[in-house]
């Protein structure tokens, strides 16, 4: 199979970045800018970690015309959780606020991106999950990542579960784009190490896979190699945790984000996808998991792979799909299989062929 | 000299780009969508080189409500005939245009955004060169690169000389940056060969100064390396020319726009900047025949420069600043040295100490 076009057409960038030690300093100047025009208060949703670092909160200078949401991140969200914070803000005179800002991992910057779209186009979170369904440009919104791997502070989508149709999708739209980044790498000292790797790892193995993909273009490989020579550099190079090399990883998971807004996936995220719909299992831990079987598909980065978990002695859980029902593996095998568009790209539109239920239970039980 | 701060804070991104070949189809769609928004006409500013392409000219979809102007790239825009072109589209009923496309080189692109500012913010063009001196959005423009290599679709200037200062100073400005770039790399294919060279050198020297300088951060150096990297694909490997290389070469240089909007330049630029005010030469040409002097500063990049040029069967011009006067070369020492910033981040506060008058004559014989 020949290199194929994306499809990817007109790409829209986040407005604004600001990145380094310190950067957080300027937040608020940014936001009392946006006070000035049209309504005063703001809404932060902030990582419930946060409410253990007073200091870092009396840094984001929020007022009392402000409110605060702490995101609870055990779960990705539902699309019942959005519509819900979507009505008590409404309630409690929140309707309009002048600005959003998203403090957290994946899921806190997720949940203030639906929010944003919600509270200006109406109706319910699950009626704009899928593609290019918001008519109206949400609540102009500000990302502060504490967690750098996922890339949503770069990417038009909001992962949210719906609990009645069972479908774990997005709103897929230029207007879930971020307009301004802050990016302080201060944020994410405190993370513990595992959970850095992980995340981390979700940046290098999305780009991994987008560049073994049979769809792609000249744009997304940049983005793609350079996310990757930085995940090498903060992973293979001295301590991951130092201060340069948390930069670095905040630069890579902005840039991988960049990455996927022009390409697509390829064989971990659809196996890796199994693994949290029937196990439960967090997105970037499950990533890493999936890397364990990942030696014929993809041999050089699996390789690579390995000698980062080594040289950052981090754990990688083991066996965690190896004895299960057949109930579950039939499962397993459903909910990687549905993921066409990652698989055709990895494997081509034959994947089905390749990739028979035996084989993908063959698969999960290498993990 | 450890790495030092660059101060730049908060970095306005292009809106939205898109990229491959075909993307100019797109465009008659892109304009529509603001057509129907406020007034109907658009100004096209054009490379007077497409006079003679209207094969192309007609993909454009212009209509007979707007006004095309093409612009002539002998020479770098002066301030002067910006405010001459702004008072005639004001005087012909072009004053509020719904958007401003500029399809060329950097002079081209450059023009569009000069005269984009300064019809909504009035005055005169030199009342805005410096920085951040723009109160208003420009008119909503659209880059069309057909030359890569200068950024000019990414950054947040555009050169402009004042014939009555002598001062080359563009408007620097969030303001200043394009809201979307078109690139279609079938638009390079009838480039000249060395001015593709040239051009294309540009990105690869600007990244090359700001990775060896003093001043530096992680975001700056992740988009440079990876213009190098495109640019070693593009010179290095086959036919610069190739379709693929010729859209790596549009990826580079929009990425390389990317880096110094976060770096700064070297000491080519200020050697080059010399060439360009005491000889008149055009600013690409003028940045390889200064890396003839190069090898001492930067000697690995040199060697790749000499291959480069040697696999592509380029000619650079030789011998051009030996036998001059000493009045020439006392300009051309007066108008290096005057580069403070960029000769500041390759060879520190001190440079004129390095820099000498003499140092700077021999430098400027050995081109």
């Amino acid at each position: 199979m020949s290199i194929l076009d994306t499809g990817v057409r007109n790409v829209r960038n986040v407005l604004r970045y600001t990145v380094g030690e310190g950067a957080l300093s300027e937040l608020p100047k940014l936001l009392a800018a946006r006070r000035s025009e049209g309504t005063y208060s703001i809404v932060f949703f902030i990582d419930a970690f946060f409410k253990s670092q007073p200091d870092i909160i009396a840094r984001l200078g929020i007022t009392s015309d402000d409110k605060t949401v702490f995101v609870a991140t055990e779960e990705e969200p539902s699309t019942d959780a959005i519509d819900q914070i979507t009505i008590q803000l409404r309630d409690i005179g929140f309707a309009q606020p002048c600005a959003i800002v998203g403090m957290g991992g994946g899921i806190t910057m997720d949940v203030a991106k639906a929010v944003s779209n919600l509270l200006t186009n109406g109706g319910k979170a699950e009626d704009y999950q899928g593609w290019d369904l918001i008519k109206t440009p949400g609540i102009y919104k500000v990302a502060i990542p504490t967690l750098s791997g996922t890339g949503a502070e770069a990417t038009r989508t909001c992962v949210m579960t719906n609990k009645r149709t069972s479908l774990k999708l997005g709103m897929n739209s230029d207007f879930t784009v971020y307009d301004q980044i802050v990016m302080d790498p201060m944020l994410t000292a405190t993370v513990p190490r595992s959970q850095y790797f992980y995340t981390g790892m979700d940046a290098y193995i999305h780009c991994v896979e987008a560049l073994a993909g049979n769809y792609r273009n000249a744009i997304g490989d940049a983005y793609s190699r350079e996310t990757i020579n930085l995940c090498r550099q903060v992973f293979l190079e001295g301590d991951m945790m130092s201060p340069l090399n948390r930069e670095r990883l905040m630069v890579a998971s902005y840039l991988g984000g960049c990455a996927i807004a022009t390409s697509y996936v390829g064989l971990v995220h659809p196996f890796s996808a199994g693994l949290s719909v029937v196990l439960g299992l967090h997105h970037c831990v499950a990533n890493c998991i999936v890397m364990r079987a990942m030696q014929p598909y993809y041999p050089k980065e699996f390789d690579e792979f390995w000698k980062m978990v080594e040289k950052q002695e981090v754990d990688i859980p083991e066996g965690i799909a190896r004895n299960l029902s057949d109930y579950q593996y039939e499962q397993l095998y459903a909910s990687t299989i549905i993921h066409q568009k990652p698989l055709t790209n990895a494997l081509g539109e034959e994947y089905r062929n390749t990739l028979t239920k035996e084989k993908v239970t063959k698969i999960f039980k290498q993990m």
